[in-house]
This record gives structure tokens, sequence and C-alpha cells, in this order.
């Protein structure tokens, strides 16, 4: 049954090849100073940072440079950026990159007016937004988090080994976001898959979870479908503008709280896999990758109905004379033929895991509650030694 | 291909059965002077309007009734509405009823300070609102047309006997709209119906056009199976708050502009059904449904890939051993068997419609070329004498 919620999202979207002519109008509406967000340098090899910037400079802004956001971005790095941040009375922060980047942005927003420490307050204590919170905006250049239209916010302290999200209230959200599916093409294919099962884990954390009939599911099955069948064209062949356009669409309705509405939703395959990448920097993807068929198959017999359901609507798994647990079955051998053939990470040995790391890892896995079954400390160990 | 475009959707949704509550802290946002604006007077009689206006009063605003909002809302009434709105000085439009009260009040909104006859200017020239549009909220008692989530607004000059809609830009959509799925368990079932039947249809209408792999089109497959789904429960038992909350939810998102994202559309069963409408008053969703099967058996040769999808995907089809267009006409008569199974209307002279009527009737005809086939004038007439 759909349960009592409310929706509001307020982030505009442009989407397309020509969408970033849209960044003038919108960087119109805030003042000068624009604290600049972004990774590695990739956006200054692929000419995006320059095109960024000549726009910047053509509605006569003043930039403050923000570089270097990781992977994971840290405590330490979110430090830097309020500090860059207040130093320079920043009006408004653009995000020029993925998630990460995208992430640190919505972090750094709610922390240039919070008195108390942002780590402390919003990923220990979870407590909400009670300070001005910097506009943010976001150019993208890699599909996966959905963090362009979400309020969400995953920052990891490198010293305690906690990698934790906060998802932020609209207010949180960014003011827009564009949408270039050509600005994901020169992303290396490790990166492009990892993103690709990213998507594909937030629908599935959202999916697995809850007994009712629930329209948020139908919607879910379809964005599975949907990447499933653009995933394989665009492993081919990387420039296929319909197949990554399709990627960084569905990407954005995997996450922006419409899947969610109405029902209870899982989240523990994210949870081990922060934990994961915790303890070894590891692609935010592939840390999901390489736990998640171990959690699903553990939690299966506790949530037969969905997973047979899954096996026959997103992977048409024939259901003449088998059990239910036969065709749930099959369905996550379908599910692991096809995350193999996309070349995503199978296990955690691979990511730099070992045996003595497992009880670290347990230690800073965040216990949900919404899924088919309440995972015990024991359990969480099993979950890893069966993905070693 | 997803084509380029952009997204925008800021009406707040509240949705579930305390959803009322919400009434209070979004009425505070706006002005004292509300128009009250409902239909017949079911709301009377099922006591939603003793709860609305109680939660007026308590926030101290001065009510100005505007009642008698009609099935199909004329030219005239439109006039009224507008009158009301310019000698009480009206700050905000409270529209209580279903699609039609909600266009209405759109309607109105953009009208009470143009200058220009608004029939005229939006519903002949189809021109952009220039002036201050007075904010609109909804409390929704029937689910069917999407007008609480969109900026669209459909109003019938009685006198020319023409049916027009105009979809006016973000700035007219709803501030915030109330969703319970109880207010909707009074309607008369045939009401109910015939806005099972509108959201369907407004699914099909974006469904049906294009060639190209598009992620729109999976959620439109979902939102189609969902209430398929419900409306079998729902025309069983109405008060199945289960299934009243799915075909509640799933009215939003099949016209709230998302599933027409990235592609092209047709909306010539509405065009027809609209010119039906103009001409015998009928209600909105039976007049779609008598014209629905004739257009989309006549169109189906030029899009016949895409109805074999539909047939597969929505209604389970079989494919083994048949051709394309036997698959395909399997899934138009699936979808028979259920319109009839739900007592919708299957032709227009149940309607009122004679031989006499039917040139005026593709006289008041819009049209479009997003379809699969840009119908000439004889073949709308050759679709209406198959409808008869």
């Amino acid at each position: 049954m759909l349960g009592s919620f409310s929706y509001k999202n307020p982030t505009t979207l442009y989407f397309g090849e020509d969408s970033l002519n849209y960044l003038s109008s919108e960087l119109s509406k805030y003042g000068k100073n624009i604290q600049l967000v972004y990774g590695g340098g990739s956006i200054k090899k692929n000419g995006i940072y320059d095109k960024v910037v000549a726009i910047l400079k053509a509605n006569n802004k003043e930039i403050f440079e923000d570089a270097g956001v990781m992977p994971n971005p840290t405590v330490k790095k979110l430090n830097e950026g309020i500090r860059i941040a207040r130093e320079n009375n920043i009006d408004f922060i653009l995000a020029v990159g993925g998630g990460s980047c995208c992430d640190y942005a919505k972090a750094v927003s709610v922390s240039v007016y919070c008195d108390d420490d942002p780590w402390e307050k919003y990923y220990i204590r979870f407590e909400d937004v009670d300070c001005k919170v910097v506009p943010v905006g976001c150019v993208l250049t890699m599909a996966g988090t959905g963090s362009e239209m979400n309020g969400g916010a995953v920052i990891t302290n490198s010293e305690s080994k906690l990698k934790i999200g906060h998802v932020f209230g609209d207010n949180v959200m960014p003011k827009f976001a564009i949408l270039n599916p050509e600005f994901t093409f020169t992303l290396p294919k490790k990166q492009m898959v990892a993103g690709i099962y990213d998507i594909f884990n937030h629908i599935c954390e959202q999916y697995f979870s809850g007994e009712d009939d629930n329209t948020s599911d139908y919607i879910s099955e379809a964005l599975m479908k949907s990447i499933i069948h653009s995933s394989k064209i665009a492993v081919l062949n990387p420039e296929d503008y319909e197949a990554r356009s399709n990627i960084m669409w569905t990407a954005t309705w995997a996450l922006n709280t419409l899947i969610a509405k109405g029902k209870s939703t899982d989240w523990m395959v994210h949870m081990i896999g922060q934990s994961v990448g915790a303890h070894t920097n590891a692609t935010h993807g592939m840390t999901l990758s390489a736990v998640s068929l171990p959690y699903y198959r553990y939690i299966m017999p506790y949530g037969l109905h969905k997973f047979k359901r899954f096996a026959i609507e997103v992977w048409g798994i024939n259901d003449a004379n088998k059990t239910d647990e036969q065709i749930a079955q099959e369905g996550l051998s379908a599910m692991e033929l096809w995350m193999r053939e996309l070349g995503l990470t199978m296990n955690i040995s691979e990511l730099g895991v070992n045996n003595d790391m497992l009880e670290g890892i347990v230690d800073g896995t965040i216990i949900m509650d919404g899924g088919y079954k309440v995972l015990e400390r024991n359990e969480i160990l099993e979950i890893l030694k069966l993905s070693l």
C-alpha cells in the first residue's frame, strides 16, 4: 500500500547535447563569487573545464577554484572547501564532475554557515540543517549517483574509516543540473560500468523491500529494464549517444526520491559497500557489485515473492514448472551473468580486502531495518566472507 | 534517442490519508483572499467542503466562493471566475475537486491580469502567458487528469463547439496539491472508470510515438501495468485503499511531463475525444474510450513495432509462432477486453453522437503531427464512423 508522504523536487534539469547553453541564464540568478568544484583534472583534458570557465567569465563571475575532489571525498577535503567558501564569501557552488563532486559541493553548502563540526553534526548525529545553505549547481560528467537531483551527500572519514551518507532536504538539492550525455563519453570503461551498477543497485535498494502492491515497484522495474538494455549497448560502444542518454536519465530517476515514495527501502548493499569503500578507497560502484550477490542470495528466502517477481519481470525468466525458489535463483543468476558481461568487480578481494580487515568493515557497517531481513553482526561477517 | 529538453516541476505533493493536514502550512504562504473553486456540490455531501472551509477559517482567510464548475468548464464560466478574482483582489485560488476544477482554476489564474481575451489569446492563438499569474493550489477528489501537477487547462467554448487544451509553463503549475485517496471513495463508479481510462490514455498518447529506444517508454509501460492491475481491484472494491492510492499516484505521473521527456508524443485520441466532448458535453474519459480502439487499430500498421511491444510488455501476449501483426492485434484485443470489463463506453453513439454530427466533430478536431500517422480529414471521419 502506498504510505503517506510528501514529494517536492525543485531541481531544474537541462538535458542534451546543447544543455551547457543554459548555464549562463542559471548563473545570472546568483551572486558574483563562484566556488568551482572539480576533481582530478579530467575536465581539463576533455575541454569541459575551458567551456565552463568561459561561461563564468562571460558572466563576470569571480572564480574560486576548489579542485582535487577525490572519488571518496574526505572530511579533510570538506574542511578545505568550507574554508574556501568562508574566506571568499561564496555566493554559489558550481560542481563540474560526477557524484563525488556533486556530493562534496552539497556537503560544503550546508557547512559554510554551520557553527558546529559538520562531520559530527550531519554524519555522526544525523541532525537537520538549521543554517543558511549556499546554493549549488551541477554540470554532470558521469552518470551514476543521481546526486544531481537529490539531497544526498556521502563523506568519508579516513581516520575513523567511516564512509557515511546524509540525505538532506529539498533545500539542499542542486538548483539546477546540466546533463550532457556526450560529457560522459571520455570516461574510462571501468568508471562507466561502475556507474551503471551504482544506478542498478540504487533501484534494487528501493525495490527489495515491502510486501505491498506499489506503483513505485513497477517504475523500478522499468528503470532496471532500461538500464540493462542500454548498458549492453554502451559497453560495446561507449559513444552510442542513445544508450548513454538513457543511462544518464535513468540514473537521475533511480535516486531522486520518486521510486521510494510510499514504500519501505533497504540500502544494506550500500551500507556494506560503503564500509568496504572506507577501508579500501575502492570505486563506489565496484564495492556494491562485489557484495551484492552474496547479500541478495542470503536475504532471498526472506523476500522470496519479490525475488520471484524480479526474475520474471526484470529478467524475463520463464516460470513454467518451477518452484518459487528456482525462479528467484534463476533471476539472480541472470543478474550475475549481466554483471560479469559488464566487467564488474565480483569480489572484495580484488578491491584489496583480506580476512584481517573483515571485522573492521563489519564495525563500520550501519545496519538498516527496511529490508527483508535485519542483519545481525555475524550475518554481515558471513556475507563479507562469501564476497571474498 | 533521448532528445534535448529541460525538466522542472515545482509542485509540492502531499499524499495520503492525513494529507489535508498540510493545507494550513501551505496557505500560510499566501495572502488573505482565497477564491474557493469547486463543482456541483458533491464535496458538500461527502464532508470535504466543511473540512476545507474549517481550515481556511482557522487561518483567518476570507473565502470567495466560485462554485458550479462543470465537468467541461466553459468560457462563460471562466469569465465569471475572472470577474470574481478581479472584484475581490484574490491572492490565491484553491480548487477542491477533480481535473475540471483544477484546470479551471489554472485558466482563471492566467486570465485575471490578462488584458486580452483569454479564450482568444490562450486557446485560439496559443500564446504564452505574459502577465502576473495568481497562485493555485489543489485538493484533489478524483484521479484522472493529472492536472494537479501540470500546467494544462482544457476549456470548452459552447458556442463555437470547441474544447481546447493549453499547456502552460511551470509558473502555472499548482503550488501544491493534496492527494488523499479516500477523497475519491465516494465518486460514482462511472466517474472512477472514466478517470482510470483517462489516465491510461494519457500514457498511450505519449507511448505511441517515436522509433527510438527511450527510458520514458519503459516508465510508460510500468505505469500502464500498475493502472491495469489496480483498476481490476478498484472496480470490484472501490474502497480498496491500496488500489485507489496506486491509481491516484499513477494519474499524477502519467501527465506531469516526465514520460514525454526526450520523445515525440501523439495526442490524437484526446483531440478527437475533446471534439466529441464539445459536441456532446460527455464525460471526458468516456469520449476517449469510445474513439480509442478504432483509432489505434487504424494507425497500428504505421507503428507496428510499438504495438507489438505494447502487446508483449503491457499485456503479456505470448509472441511464439505469430506474426508481428497478430501479436499487435492480440494486444489491442486484450486492451478491449479490459476496457469492457471496466464498463467503459465503447462507442460514441452512446454519448449522443449521430451521423449528422460527424462533420462538425471533424471540424473541431485539431490535427497533431507527433503520432505514427498524420491523419487526413477523411481519416478522422472514417475513425468516427468506426466509433459509432
